[in-house]
């Protein structure tokens, strides 16, 4: 998507450690024009699907969920962080580690609202190792919920977690992907 | 607001501990549609001002904020929930008690996007004893932003925080107000 794609070489950093900063207008300020565009544009994506639900992980993929839901019309059921180990029957759970923190989190949702046979899209704004969508993938699964596909604002092609679930049989659709990065030669996309 | 009046009397769970459940359409499945006509409503309702930011805080007042921002056409700010003790120079920070998870932490938004004279309308989903909103005060006031007003989804209102921070001078436009609630009795609004 064109219009991303010149933001982040306008506005992303790339810093030490593989790191790619978009808080401003991504993941932390949060450009919600450019995100409502991508929302339209993911929905152009998935024209033909029927989708009942779009699923997602906090904190900073909500708030681009919802944006996306809009052009769907389907409500966003988030995956929470568990904060205690104290976990209820009343949850499915997955652990995800997280590349940005370093450690593993369990994550959860209430069976209430994943349910068997709906038609689930996963957003989320990186897509970097492919943990989070393994993560609410198997979320998904416990529930018996099929996963239509998933959106992903910014994939860093070159770390595989992405095409390894392609592989896989998972329909992704990323907006900007990145081949290649570094903090001397900047940014190439795919 | 008369909409989502009806939707807390028909799918809210009044629980013990004085806790409202909305989880089916707010906090963690979010009913997109319905926010999006809270975003209406507040947009209308802060008609005469100018607004340059939308600020809230992790986790469920990102989804709300975003999607009401999108009625006043600017970007969303989340304060994050800082996730050690280690805060750098870059952030502004505060302290905000959780009476959901009877915890404290600190709160921090980066220096590069709040800045000042800012005209900021804060977005949350409740207000109970208004440690939430009082964190955010405090990181404006760093800033030296100015707080236009807040919206908020549901305001406890027999809890006091709301009413504590109006005589404050804070303006603070609800679209549920809660005057007493309980299991035995259920909600009564104001």
């Amino acid at each position: 998507m064109k219009m991303l794609e010149e933001r982040i070489l306008k506005d992303g950093i790339v810093a030490q450690g593989d790191v790619l900063k978009v808080s401003g207008f991504v993941n932390h300020l949060i450009d919600v024009e450019l995100m409502d565009e991508c929302g339209k544009e993911l929905r152009r994506l998935y024209a033909n699907e029927q989708i009942d639900k779009i699923l997602t992980i906090e904190a900073s993929g909500i708030g681009i969920a919802c944006l996306v839901a809009r052009h769907f019309g389907v409500p966003v059921l988030f995956a929470k962080k568990a904060r205690s180990s104290n976990i209820s029957n009343s949850v499915y759970t997955a652990k995800v580690a997280s590349f940005t923190h370093g450690n593993v989190s369990d994550i959860i949702v209430s069976k209430d609202y994943l349910n068997k046979g709906d038609r689930v899209l996963i957003i989320d704004d990186f897509l970097a190792n492919g943990c989070a969508l393994m993560g609410l993938r198997e979320l998904c699964r416990q529930a018996k919920a099929q996963i239509v596909g998933a959106g992903i604002i910014i994939e860093k092609e070159y770390q595989g977690g992405g095409n390894k679930l392609r592989a896989e049989g998972m329909r992704i659709e990323s907006l900007a992907k990145i081949k290649s990065m570094s903090v001397e030669e900047g940014i190439e996309f795919c």
